[in-house]
């Protein structure tokens, strides 16, 4: 069994503010992040897969299928977008990246099983919002 | 004579979109930096100034004074913004990151010769949107 | 579940020296870490907690509130020191980054009930004294 | 029990063509890393071991020993080396980076007990080919 | 006036071998460079250009107009090469960094003025072939 | 005329403290760089040189001769010292990273024109303290 993380990198803005508490809570929750017109970030994220060496192709994962799927499920939606307004899960879910990386999972699973049938296994997504933290999501803790 | 750099680190958003322009054109202009919500990037910023080796204290620049300068005059008014939305420069001209260099040239030097009375010479400032490009503005060519 | 990980940066100077062993022995075993005035790093140290995310906030932990730890814990402690010197532990214990890292948890530890009475457990601490290296400890090895 | 990782790098070149399939099949798989005449990379390879903190020098491995064996039995095999024809193990393997960390992991073992007879245990080896990707192989896979 | 860089890799394999040189010369000149089967590298090249800020755009230069002028003269070139091999301008001259910088420079000023008939000038072309160093050819050097 | 940058890295420690000047003075100027015991940095150098294209060798300087220069006159003096009482100059000079870039400078300038009598010229020296800052030394400044 090996592991391969691959890293993909998007720009978005966002603005964290939970729908179920009021502008005090909100502020005092999320400090700077809480700012009415938004900020933004460029995300770092790592999707790790883990599955036998194929011997035929020395490989665990075809590149291509994961970068492709990466692509569709993930970076076109995410990529240049306003996380609140754009993307459906956060209208009701406060895009922490913590919640970014749940929802990037989501997705991958989706149609996981379409393109990897025999394949390798999602195991985690960590996103990075700066270089100074991350959030890292394992693939089995979500339906 | 020695060039001291510091480098700093804000989060913004904005979005590309020139006043003057139809939104064909700007699409056409801008791609997906005119995406209508905006995104946002973790800007790098390196300060450079230039200066004489102060022989008694061994550096050519204070650097607890430059931090103050840099922190009042662009960090605080650009850090977890929307730089179309909240600041007064960016309503009529595009946010570029070419632009935003430029104006934190012009803020810089504005306070500078108070803070700085004898001190080094503000040289350029360069900031990068993202880990594959940079933007950078010589002072001299800002009045 | 989510394990959040955020980074931290302290400059220090140290010494490797074990008192209970020679002279010799001692520049055998830690080659010109055992240079007798010391010498330092630019420390990096990554903090991982593990915990579920909240659904109001859309978090597993509070920023602010780890950040606030780890300062009054670790970073206030070590920042700018000679951790042979000024810090208690390191006055039998040799100051390598294994040790360190291990102080650095068991001081976390320590006020970690009452910061996060019901929040994330703490995982475990990485530090790196240089970009060629790092020192992983789990927390829960550490009583 | 700490777990201790050492960054090391190297050069290479290598050619992806599996020798069991045909031309087209070959391009198909692996698309411009199939190029005829062979391409090259720095790779970048983590070996990361666990064992206890030996309590009188501090430390849960002794450096040096590690990094005489990674340099014998992996870099001074890999520098600056075409992979393919000058790496027995790749004659009839292709060299993925997934292979050659697994043939990392196998010259590791080899002498390791010779060198860490009661020392610590070889936990994985991770090799990423740029900066975009990693391969890690946990050394208890391989025998 | 506004430098604006943007930065680019691209992976490829070389020998360093001068055809003027003896065999024996070659190897002390290039020391492991010169082993017979190549090796290869991740390189990183930073191209600059200077113009003034075209007030309309609030750009110095269209991004997607540099990117596609470097993708056809450089990358689509040297893109997972051996240098030595597939690039006409080295069979005859040593793939040093060096000649790949004025290589580069040449190739970009080619058709430089069918693209930026009034744009930025190229200014200059720095490549590194490792993480420790880096070759700067200024465009005005090269015919 | 080409440009080579080469980067080297150090481990040192050092008290910021001006002989002439008293404590409180010295408190004030260089805060916790004053603190008494010392503290420490991995240092980052950047050597540039400047020459014509030799091209025989297709290079600008030969790396094996600058990097044996800059070893013996600058790594091996600074590497895992305690700059204050391990190196003449800064007896009686503060070792701020400005007289650390100069001290470097003055340095390889002396056997510079033995090692390269008709090579390529020192053009500057630039060293990090840390990731956010720089200190960059023009050679021809310094006699």
């Amino acid at each position: 069994m090996i592991r391969v993380t691959r890293r993909y990198r998007f720009s978005a803005s966002h603005r964290l503010h939970a729908a179920g508490l009021g502008d005090a809570e909100n502020r005092e929750l999320y400090g700077k992040c809480n700012s009415p017109f938004g900020h933004g970030h460029n995300y770092e994220m790592e999707v790790s897969v883990r599955g036998p060496l194929e011997e035929r192709s020395g490989r665990a994962v075809d590149p291509a299928l994961l970068d492709g799927l990466v692509r569709r499920e993930v970076l076109e939606a995410f990529e240049h977008r306003n996380l609140n307004e754009e993307i459906a899960a956060f209208r009701t879910t406060v895009p922490t990246t913590e919640n970014l990386a749940r929802e990037a999972v989501r997705r991958l699973k989706q149609n996981w099983s379409t393109v990897f049938p025999a394949g390798p296994r999602l195991e985690k997504v960590a996103i990075a919002e700066t270089s100074r933290n991350a959030f890292e999501v394992s693939a089995h803790e979500i339906e």
